[in-house]
């Protein structure tokens, strides 16, 4: 059974990892939700099935015993439960499960893991509509970006960590003859490799991007033997269950424990993630979400982590050829999911001597009314506002959006209000805008996770630059878009914002966005700064997963 | 010039990445220190030019303004000071240097880089007989594994970091178009992607291996465009102060700055490792040396730390062809420079029901006895003795055998005392040997440097395995040697050491032994327990140097 997963997905692993080198355009999972591509009812199935599980219990899931059944996922659409109840174990339930489940995985090979988890993708893909309205229920993601981030683009970044597992692991020879020329005799040795799984892995899911944060860890760890626990946010749990739930039905038909890749939910009275992460047995930990946690993850004495936390995301804006196309680009991107992406901009530095566009200088207070009326137009268009704002995942989110107002500087949009014509209770915001000298640090110097952003009025672009450096070197940064006709300015852009490892976007203008990254192509936090190391999907993702262990013996003479 | 370098050694590099993946037998630099190879007369000039150094300043390295000149370095030989000072320099004079030169080093391409370097170990070559003598006088070593692990291994050593640093920078492109489908049009970005150095990294010495513990991780941290300041141990420095004056003179003629590696020396008043380590802007650091210190090390916050620390290595004796051949080997292995490399074996497990020889049972105690015997006979060997043991590096050795008295068991050899025919005042010490029972362990739970090595009488071979990968993994191991002659068993080895990340070597007769590691073959430290994750080289030892960050831009229209 598993030698036919290997033969029925060993080229599809084989044309990621070519993918993974030449950093084109590559997808293994359509995007696009249209019929032609995933079947006529794909879509109405697909909510048909969500609906059907709401008020029930998930029982998909193959992990024995459950200690109760608990949930507390509501959708900021309608502010009301979901209702779909999880199994509850305890931690040391589930890491003695995963512990026993270990020695089985661990010995299969990495190409037959490898295609046992392609098999799962197969059937994610099965259900990305269901998983497509779970997320939009959970996280307030509008429909398009909930199918596109949880469906296609999720599993091609889990294609992608299993594609650099499995390149990993089979880099070096498993059996090598080494011969020594010793003078009058040659010295012969048997000499073997073993690419050694670290242990149990933990990933603990955000809120936010239930699945796309969560495969790309959850993958790895898999691919290079390790057994895992997907502990998700307690408030977007049914994502990620389906995802787990077709990886567990592909382990026991190939006649594999489906302890090998466990569901662990919160206790609806206490939160497990510390006692699992602090569990001597847990090796590997994988983390989406706050500083304050994620630092604490880092801290912990013996684990290997890989942390995706937040960071204070940069545009500097120096000189541009159409200044209107900028404006919508930008609008865009900070209305997106109402800037609930860890890739989301929030610092625009602008310098207070206007920016030049073509010949002219267009100052600095026409450069952020134009920002301002861009975003207003945008959220002010039916046809776009709703499906681009979605809904305000937490309620903490729309607090924070009250609060920007204490910032200290002139406020260039500050009406939040927003009502979503099929969802009269949604929870909403629109960006607000403010704007804040350069000298006012405090106002712009850690991160406002939500539809705010800063018009950062700075000296010369200069000084732009050094300040985004400064935020992404001591704050962290996931990401920053730049504006510049200059070359020599670009380059110093690509320097600066380099040294603080932070990938920068040039003049996008179009259907292109600061915050959108692509599998296979972009590598998303890679480690250069305080927002985290989870880089996806560069080989220290994958290799810090297992050991090289070398075994050697005289051949027999 | 340095474009010159790279047409000079490109084919070099490009053979030792092939090298590092088919990991047979490679070595750039012959290891046999004879006249038809070196030069009728590069032994003689060597140990001429090593004297002339002695009660001198030593003025090769490009470093100015000195604040004092200091040195406390002994040989092991005579007992007596080396007199050889060197240019002493505060840790922020070190420090800002480095980090000017950085902005010089890091925009040198990644091949250029490499080149440069390996044209600093062909003039390395050159110096092989002074930096053995170098390495005798300081270590202890004898004269042929100083030749040969501070000469040719390490120059090996150094090219394997070398030729993965270039792997690794050059397996991304620099430059993609990306070129997605829209259904209507087609989105074109030009992508480009740079590996970015860390920072300024420092290498921690250790007192035995001055050069071949110290260039990778010097040569790694080089490759990857990050400055190094080389800190030997005070009493080993003059080996490697050799290795980075070549490395400056390469710099200045390719008119780079020498501060691009730089040697720091510990003050004759204090040690400067720690404010070193502990400066914000050291970002990298190798170590080779003890546990608490290496600890230290790792705690360190903000730093991207390789360690090579120390182990308990085990051998596990179940069943052999020839006994004495076995005894002869092991007792090779715990007398080579007297025990003190970091893979020597010390706890040599032996069932109490015997050993299996063909298809007798050799009693425990004339197992125990034939190895006490081996080592006497070799040890008394004129013609192998001296050449095999070498000398003391450090008194405290020489104590901690005293010490090794107070073990709870049966001595089998107690008495230390040797005389090395040439050097009548050496500090030497033989082999002592114990016999402690599998329950004493507290005697045999942590490492005993030096010539101190343990006799454990365990129930049964299953009892040897488990407690030898319970050491490994409580308190870490870099080698374990095995003999079984029974398929099973061996594999049980395999599994269980390998998830103690240790490496095996099985059934070892004759000219090989457990000690001794292949650049470009064997992995060493790869970090699967606390012994440390030096990795030389895997590619982890190379890629947390650098962080890889992306830039894109649409393609003009």
């Amino acid at each position: 059974m598993i030698s036919d997963l290997k033969n029925k997905h060993l080229s599809t692993i084989e044309t990621a990892v070519k993918a993974l080198h030449t950093r084109g355009f590559f997808a293994q999972y359509p995007e696009n939700p249209m019929p032609d591509i995933y079947g006529e009812n794909a879509d109405k199935e697909g909510r048909d099935k969500y609906k059907a599980m709401l008020n029930k219990n998930f029982e998909e899931l193959q992990q024995e015993n459950p200690e109760a059944w608990v949930g507390q996922e509501e959708t900021p659409y309608e502010q009301q439960p979901l209702g779909v109840k999880y199994p509850y174990f305890s931690v040391e339930t589930l890491v003695s499960r995963a512990d026993e489940a270990f020695h089985q995985w661990r010995k299969v090979k990495p190409a037959e893991r490898a295609a046992l988890l392609v098999e799962s993708l197969e059937r994610m893909k099965e259900r990305f509509f269901e998983i497509a309205y779970a997320t939009m229920h959970t996280t307030g993601q509008a429909y398009m970006m909930s199918f596109q981030a949880s469906g296609p683009h999720a599993a091609d970044r889990a294609l992608e960590a299993i594609a650099a597992g499995y390149e990993e692991q089979t880099r070096f020879p498993e059996h090598m003859e080494w011969e020594k020329p010793m003078g009058k005799y040659t010295l012969k040795l048997n000499k073997t490799w073993r690419a050694v799984p670290k242990g149990i892995g933990i990933v603990i899911g955000c809120s936010t991007f239930p699945t796309w944060n969560t495969v790309p860890g959850m993958y790895a760890s898999l691919v290079t033997g390790n057994p895992v626990i997907i502990k998700p946010h307690p408030k977007a749990v049914l994502p990620i269950a389906l995802v787990v739930a077709e990886v567990q039905k592909v382990l026991v038909e190939s006649g594999l424990s489906p302890y090998i890749c466990q569901l662990a939910v919160d206790a609806d009275d206490h939160l497990i993630t510390k006692e699992l992460a602090e569990h001597p047995k847990v090796k590997l930990i994988d983390y989406t979400g706050g500083n304050e946690f994620g630092n604490y993850v880092e801290s912990l004495p013996g684990k290997i982590t890989f942390t995706e936390k937040t960071g204070v995301n940069s545009i500097i804006i120096d000189s541009v050829q159409d200044l209107d196309k900028v404006a919508q680009n930008l609008a865009f991107s900070l209305s997106l999911y109402s800037g609930q992406m860890c890739t989301a901009p929030q610092n625009i530095y602008v310098p207070e001597g206007g920016v030049k566009v073509g010949d002219e200088v267009v100052p600095f207070e026409e450069v952020a009314r134009k920002l301002a009326d861009a975003v207003t137009g945008l959220v002010n268009n039916p046809k776009a506002g709703p499906h681009i704002l979605g809904a305000i995942q937490n309620p903490a989110t729309a607090e924070r959006v009250k609060e920007a107002a204490s910032v200290k500087g002139k406020e260039l949009l500050t009406t939040c209000d927003f009502s979503n014509p099929m969802f009269a209770n949604a929870r909403t915001c629109t960006p607000v805008l403010y704007e804040v000298d350069a000298t006012e640090k405090e106002s712009f110097s850690r991160e406002l996770f939500g539809p705010i952003a800063l018009v950062i009025k700075t000296k010369n672009t200069d000084q732009s630059i050094a300040i985004a450096k400064e935020m992404a070197m001591n704050y962290g940064a996931i990401s920053c878009g730049a504006y510049t006709t200059d070359e020599e300015t670009k380059e110093k852009i690509m320097d600066e914002m380099g040294l603080a490892g932070t990938p920068v976007s040039f003049n996008l203008t179009g259907g292109i966005y600061v915050n959108q990254n692509a599998a296979f192509s972009d590598f998303h936090v890679t480690g250069g700064n305080p927002a985290g190391n989870a880089s996806f999907t560069n080989p220290e993702f994958v290799i810090k997963r297992f050991t090289w262990v070398g075994f050697r013996e005289p051949v027999a003479s």
